[in-house]
């Protein structure tokens, strides 16, 4: 009964990797095919791959790809670099990359070409396990939540972290597939997550799957709430601090701040990958400044020929794009992780010594 | 000193009226002509014309347009009807209608055509007249916080309550262009306020009146107010309970919930219109649903032929799209009306006998 991808978001195929290409969802479904380090930078950076887990696996393959012709010392420490440069706040990224250093850099340069495949491969097939994992502990606390309750249990998210986020079932939404796949009445509230639309991969998402949802404004998770119509919110996470405080997609942290003001819990899904060891608390988490024309967005004509609805911000409106936040620990109830859920007081105590190892 | 709108939003041509056409904007100025009760009420319900304050008086005029033809009782309270059904959140349409029957019903019909358009008149000059007390009674606020500050003094808005939203200086913005004629040196947060983005509207503004500013998300409220980017956030009101709760664009809670958890205050710039005498408080306010189509954002080539960089959110995509949200009195830290500033809980007392009478 678990939930299998429809399309996998990252396969190799011979000495290339094949993505599906995220920048072309909902409206088709495209591949790119990656056969360089820099073609695995792009993509990341471009957010053809994208979600926290995919982004740190790509890395991987990406090392994989660089060392092909050759694998000196200066080769890894090059790929590796330039693939921690891709995106500041994710911190599985940077994860995936030790993982890689770790495990190549003690081998004779001649061995590291195939042992980068085969380890890209293994934090590959660690992620879909993982997403496994987090569906299992969330659906049992979803199930808690649904009993006697006779009507669908509302599940609000934001941006996306399904399964294209992921190369498994996703993590935030791992929980939702697992508690429908058990015949658990549940609907999704999805927020669309401007500036990006990553909102609108959920919705095409759950429309596959067959979950009931509906898609609205990121604007409009604050009287949703205060009508009593979402039970709990769950998102995923680019970066969690020791003492639990979360980055994640911009405007999570709007979204704790209504639930806790109306007494709706508000759950992280992430694997523990996700956690960095290094940080006491939130403070210290980069924010990603993104190009700022991702908000300044163009109206038009709709590709069905009708006319697009949105304003035209024209190219000389000053704008900025903060691409996430914080949200502070005092505001999450739950941290669902491969191993089990915790309060965000008990994270440190409860992670393992080598998460993923 | 006093900021003049650049363009008229509604005036008086002859029989019919001409109005700013908003929907074209930031694009491009157009204008639509307004000659039937019919084409009034459209005006309004696919806000050509928007704006709580603005709604009123063009609804003043389309009472006068109707009447053009013959101003029996059953033909006044047929406008009436018909424009009470345009919006149901925006509280001065039903204020602007009543003063309109209050002066109508009494004269004998051959008599009501002239005096509609005297008092659309006065009430579009009123409007003018109560934007410029609420810019001087917040721009007194806003000099006493920027004195001595020695940096920008930093506003966040939502939405537009600018002078494009009403017959004069705007609400919200009001105090802001006020601020800036006496010098001080002030920046606005602009929110893109999503579906209809008519943060754009305000950043289009702001840049034809010189005011320094930047437009960003929706969901970036919380991270800039987090980081101590914001000094205070100015909104406008669609319509006030008596103890202060106020519903406006669905948004304006959660910046008001992120304002109060990072001690920023959160100002409502209303005129005593937008007080609903019959409402205790806020949970009797109807909150407008809107077609979700709005939600439903169409991508394609933009006007200028580059691609449009949103997602398509398909015509299948289940959607929701509540217009507006309530932010509980508590929340707010004062209500700036054309007689001056009041926290939430002396609204009631301080309440003219006849608003606007």
């Amino acid at each position: 009964m678990s939930f299998e991808p429809p399309i996998p978001t990252l396969c190799r195929d011979g000495d290339a990797v094949v993505v599906l290409d995220q920048t072309a969802l909902p409206h088709r479904v495209a591949t790119a095919r990656i056969e360089t380090l820099e073609q695995a930078a792009h993509a990341i950076t471009h957010m053809q791959v994208r979600g926290a887990p995919l982004i740190g696996a790509t890395a991987a393959f990406g090392v994989a790809l660089a060392l092909r012709d050759g694998a000196d010392d200066a080769r890894l420490d090059h790929a590796l670099a330039v693939l921690a440069a891709t995106r500041p706040t994710a911190v599985n990224l940077h994860w995936a990359l030790a993982r890689m250093r770790a495990r190549l850099a003690p081998l004779p340069p001649a061995e590291r070409p195939g042992a980068a495949w085969d380890e890209a491969e293994a934090i590959r097939r660690h992620d879909r396990d993982t997403c496994a994992a987090i569906g299992r502990h969330g659906a049992a606390l979803l199930a808690h939540m649904a009993d006697g309750l006779g009507r669908p249990l509302r599940v609000m998210t934001h941006c996306n972290a399904g399964w294209v986020a992921t190369c498994g079932a996703g993590t935030a939404t791992a929980p939702v597939y697992a508690a429908h796949a058990l015949g658990i009445d549940v609907h999704v509230w999805v927020s669309e997550t401007r500036p990006r639309n990553q909102g609108l991969l959920t919705e095409w998402e759950l429309r596959q799957a067959g979950v009931p949802h509906t898609l609205v404004v990121d604007n409009a998770a604050g009287i949703l709430l205060a009508r009593g119509e979402v039970d709990v919110v769950i998102t995923g996470a680019d970066r969690i601090a020791l003492n639990g405080d979360t980055a994640n997609k911009v405007g999570t942290y709007l979204k704790a701040l209504a639930a806790r003001d109306n007494g709706v819990p508000v759950w992280i899904a992430a694997p523990w990958s996700t956690v960095d060891a290094t940080l006491a608390d939130g403070a210290g988490i980069p924010i990603e400044e993104r190009n700022a024309d991702e908000v300044r967005v163009l109206a038009g004509t709709g590709d069905d020929g009708r006319p697009a609805r949105l304003r035209v911000a024209p190219p000389e409106a000053p704008a900025g794009n903060l691409a996430f936040d914080v949200t502070p620990a005092r505001l999450i109830d739950r941290i669902i992780t491969e191993s089990g859920a915790f309060a965000p007081a008990e994270l440190a105590a409860a992670r393992p010594e080598t998460p993923h190892g």
